[in-house]
């Protein structure tokens, strides 16, 4: 990368944050982005797809922080348990970031088209997590209800989380969460079998 | 409706899916499905926004159906009870339909695009019956807990479904998923606290 080119990436999120916040994200153009960082479109496009990339170019380190913690959990670890740690200790580095973090979910909810962005983001996540299940031999049903249930406590989490002004701790929110979880599903319908 | 497209609809559909199983649903245009259907794009336009709809026409009706039946659970049903009913009665009428679900499915998981269009038809859904639990009294994120977890055994159930050939009655699967998702989370993680 030459050297003039140096932090272009950091430059183009930091003016890609301001122009969503300032004008809302389906207003603003991959040009404005790159003139507001003193960058070329060309630029731009080296290291973002599209302008929607910008707000999650830090999906796939968070993936692959996730499925590295699951399959680095102890076998003794209930496969549950297993999720949601890794879940909870990817999320704390996550909201560790702060403010720019509530900032990005700001521009997420105001746009359609990012919202089934993240949903996207999220099925895929929580697919890898069933797939890094199964080679901890959890099968195939088990292994997927297992993911999408971890990645519900996450976004039950994540969303107290964005909602609370200043710092606020992760990890004791999916804790919350989980127990909810089990609060919701340990009560059987009437009459059921047992 | 002018008389000459009396069922216009659903020849459109046949000829969709039959078009769809023989190239791939990325290889046919709108033209070559109006066609085959022996209509015109216009018609094609007037029932359906692009090709991937045809797919999705009966999303609408399916939640329309889940989420009345949310609503009308008795007062004294558990929440994730009255979610997986819904579910379970509104996948009863789908599965019923038979093969053409099986096909339709077999479609789908073969295209990228179609994937993502199904996640966010899910992702709809999902919200909308955390919704309907709001308007059950059951507050915010245990709506959004409860609808996750519904979902979650609702799509376990659907993919044995689609797997196994021939008749298969869907509530009895539903039932087991839903025992499984109760299961996988029974077991608290060593030495948590009660």
């Amino acid at each position: 990368m030459p050297r003039w080119e140096s932090g272009a990436d950091a430059r183009l999120v930091q003016a890609a944050y301001e122009l969503y916040l300032e004008r809302g994200f389906e207003d603003v153009t991959v040009a404005e982005i790159a003139a507001r960082a003193g960058l070329t479109k060309r630029t731009f496009f080296r290291y973002f797809a599209d302008k929607r990339e910008v707000l999650f170019s830090g999906s796939a380190a968070f993936q692959a922080s996730v499925i590295a913690a699951v399959l680095d959990a102890p076998d003794d670890v209930a496969p549950i348990d297993a999720v949601v740690a890794a879940l909870a200790a990817a999320g704390a580095g996550l909201t560790a970031l702060g403010e720019g973090v509530r900032k990005r979910q700001h521009i997420i909810d105001a746009s359609t088209d990012l919202q089934e962005r993240e949903m996207i983001k999220l099925a895929t996540l929580t697919s890898a997590i069933g797939e890094a299940l199964g080679q901890r031999s959890v099968r195939g049903p088990a292994a997927s209800l297992t993911a999408e249930a971890g990645v519900a406590v996450f976004k039950t989490a994540f969303e107290r989380w964005v909602r609370r002004n200043g710092p606020v701790e992760f990890a004791p929110l999916v804790d919350e969460a989980l127990n909810e979880l089990r609060g919701l599903l340990a009560h059987p319908e009437p009459g059921e079998r047992p």
